[in-house]
């Protein structure tokens, strides 16, 4: 088992090179990190925006941009269009948001003309290698969703249990994720995770998917704590995915671990035909590139 | 500044002994920090509870509680209205839970007759220690309030601002906490977020007090996050209490700073006349002392 992002590079690196659309890639922090994962051998960027920019930033950051396919779009709508219908015909592995907002790309993402939309809905995964937890923690959604309903849920579980599969997870331990164990119709996430607990054991999701809930914090991740609270299960404090209620929970978890407990993530737009790469400005270095790796290696899937 | 919780030991042990009402005394782990802080010289216990099982798991631990004042009671809403009682009547400084219902308690302590209930609304604040922070985080509320409305964030912010007061704090940087730091009709979080601020701006809290909003936490937490963001006020990066939207959202920013970021913690119910101390099995048996020493501070101040 996968227990440092860093063997994500190395394992995109083996993989056949993907071809990655960079949707307004007239972006510093964009272009250094595509730049990287294309020397690392990973992807072969494909920039899509606003040329003259972009040739500029790439000279200031003294990197050379001359061996990646290059179209010049001005119009943001146009060059997430661009980079959407690249995955449409072929021509593109994956997308990465440049500058753009989310909302003009996501929308032609979801362009029924393009084919990039299913039947699932799209929601953001983020890992984290966290030095004090025995494994990664799959968190979602603490980035799009912002109370997703229970149909919303078992989509949003489907797209983390695809990432889990995209780094060979056979066994994968979801935690619905509520502030108590006990199910109370007041509490919609108590009643939300017993649902999917109760779906799962009918079978509803893949071979080798657990669900457990509803589960506070602690008992998703420590064994201590479920033990003390004598609380047995298969995911007690061996969690692989959290799912949380609402955006904040999981907004607000992801941030402690990352602010408080000093881990690192990666994180990725599921549920279109192709994975989204989405990064923050605030994010280090070391995670755009990790994010990259992580739509690579999940392209690799399809 | 305080940074470290053994400090409210410390404190506690020089300001007048309090005299603790324990409702439903007979469980070990509470015996056993009550116990603790009476030999500390933090608190008189006033036991009140089952006398024989109290007595046996006295024996069992090992422990004397022949000097405490004892109170015979089977019944536990017994146990619960005598303790009560007992504060109204000022034979105790403040209430520890023992083997009751949270529900139990705090129905007697909400009952009017009893006069413990006053014009704020209970709720849950807890202090971490936190080794990756500069000081302490306060946290509201992950415990007790589900989805507090707006007016009760006021009273949650008043109740944990008085908790910092307790521990000395002139200035009081609150960050209300949500996903973003856009206002958004549909975040609900962002929207009471800003509103607090506003109010807070209009002199609505108390002087010292100050409330920025919505944050998402790195904003709250990271200078590092802040600049890149350009994000600039005199709470970011440097907050002390961290305001949630959600129950899940405190439970689930708590634990990750327990089981994540291994932070010690203290926890305490504001909003009744006096703190009632509230621990769970799954605290580490500083946690509790701590959380005896918290409320031994804040009676301090009635």
């Amino acid at each position: 088992m996968l227990k440092y992002l860093t063997d994500l590079i190395e394992i995109a690196k083996e993989q056949t090179k993907k071809r990655l659309a960079v949707a307004a890639c007239q972006d510093e922090e964009v272009l250094r990190a595509v730049h990287e994962a294309a020397i690392s051998g990973i992807v072969e960027p494909i920039l899509i925006g606003d040329m003259d920019k972009t040739q500029m930033i790439a000279r200031e950051l003294g990197i050379s941009i001359e061996a990646y396919e290059k179209i010049d779009v001005k119009e943001l709508d146009k060059a997430a269009e661009i980079a959407v219908r690249h995955v449409s015909s072929d021509k593109a592995d994956f997308i990465m948001k440049g500058l753009i907002d989310t909302s003009i790309l996501l929308k032609e993402v979801l362009n029924k003309e393009y084919g990039l939309r299913t039947d699932s809905l799209l929601s953001h995964v983020m890992i984290y290698e966290v030095p004090s937890y025995h494994k990664f923690v799959f968190l979602t959604d603490g980035g799009m969703n912002l109370e997703p309903n229970l149909d919303d849920k078992v989509k949003i579980v489907k797209n983390a249990t695809k990432v889990c599969k995209a780094l060979g997870y056979d066994r994968i331990k979801v935690a619905a994720i509520a502030a108590k164990e006990k199910v109370n119709p007041k509490m919609i996430a108590t009643v939300h995770a017993d649902e999917l607990k109760k779906m799962c054991n009918d079978g509803l999701f893949e071979n080798g998917v657990i669900i457990d809930g509803p589960l506070a914090l602690d008992l998703a991740v420590s064994k201590e704590a479920a033990k003390i609270k004598g609380y047995n299960s298969e995911v007690a404090g061996d969690a692989d995915i959290l799912l949380v209620p609402n955006i904040e929970t999981g907004n607000g978890i992801g941030k402690s671990l990352t602010y408080f407990a000093n881990s690192q993530s990666a994180g990725i737009i599921m549920g279109a035909k192709v994975p989204i790469v989405l990064v923050s400005r605030a994010d280090s270095h070391e995670a755009k590139l990790y994010s990259i790796a992580l739509g690579s290696m999940i392209s690799e899937l399809n």
